[in-house]
């Protein structure tokens, strides 16, 4: 018989985090995490195969948002545009939890193996775009430049959203840097 | 007394890149790099910290061009420019080194830490680019998407220059793939 609790993953989700940032995520067990949560182990297995997934569990839902945007943006847009539809779709859909995102970035950029595994989620983001927007009918090169582009994009909004004094939106921010990514590639040298 | 060997380095290069493709980097030590190139594994030890090194050597090497041809490109340079300046830097100082550029790439792409590895050489480039960029006195994020949009123009380019039916040189597929990133960039929907 499994014990339903309220709000289970909530919970190993804060006190995860919690952990994480008084003593760092290699310091941190499974175990620990049940306990400061008020449950058993057995309990956070249910929810995450390890502790590494509390930080990249959301990363196979986003990569399907995203994709999925680009790959129902209106026919004729532009790859520039499909991909801007893909971005704030994530951006909206992240924009909620901004917390827990300023909290996991302290985290991911406070160990060197976290920071692999970032680099490696937005590297699989970027090969995702590039397959939808050939599928669009977007030619290579094009297709996986901007795929690179957007993921940098995306990448810099990131950044500057969880910035201790940032009180913008992530959508305002990946509308922003979207534009000025228009600005800076189009700059020619006087 | 260290006995001098003639072309010692080149040597264990090619020993090292025949293992890999032979057997895998992980199933491949050092001493037999050492022993197929006639050689001592303590010579190995001369020339590369470890096994990995022989892949990932020259990424401070690389990074110090890139960075020197960002910080020099002529005065008024638009941003854009100068990243394009540091980009056809490198892709030259590479070109010549194909057959050893498709060999490594077949190494690590078979590889999941080394590609690890490879996302993390790459994003040190971005970062190093982006601080370039601000000492020219060109604003965040401008800077930072720059940056980033670069490093992926230099990837989607020299993944084009390794592939088999390539027989185009690195600069002019960076040349070209920077020109498609303005176009990409600058298209609107219609």
């Amino acid at each position: 018989v499994v014990r339903w609790e309220p709000n289970a993953r909530g919970r190993l989700e804060k006190a995860a985090m919690e952990l994480f940032s008084e003593r760092g995520f290699d310091q941190t067990t499974t175990a620990e995490i049940a306990k400061r949560a008020g449950l058993t182990e057995r309990t956070f297995f249910r929810y995450f195969a390890d502790k590494r997934e509390v930080l990249f569990g959301g990363a196979q839902g986003l990569k399907d948002l995203l994709v999925g945007s680009v790959a129902e943006a209106a026919a004729g847009s532009s790859p520039f545009d499909a991909v801007a539809a893909g971005l704030e779709a994530i951006a909206c859909y992240l924009n909620e939890g901004r917390e827990f995102a300023v909290e996991r970035q302290a985290v991911i950029v406070a160990n060197p193996e976290l920071q692999e595994r970032e680099l490696i989620k937005l590297a699989t983001l970027a090969s995702a775009i590039a397959v939808t927007l050939r599928a669009r009918s977007v030619p290579d090169p094009a297709a996986s430049l901007m795929a690179e582009a957007g993921i940098g994009v995306f990448k810099v909004s990131f950044e500057r959203w969880v910035d201790a004094t940032n009180t913008r939106s992530l959508v305002d921010l990946v509308r922003d840097s979207l534009e000025e990514l228009r600005v800076v590639t189009a700059a020619v040298t006087r």
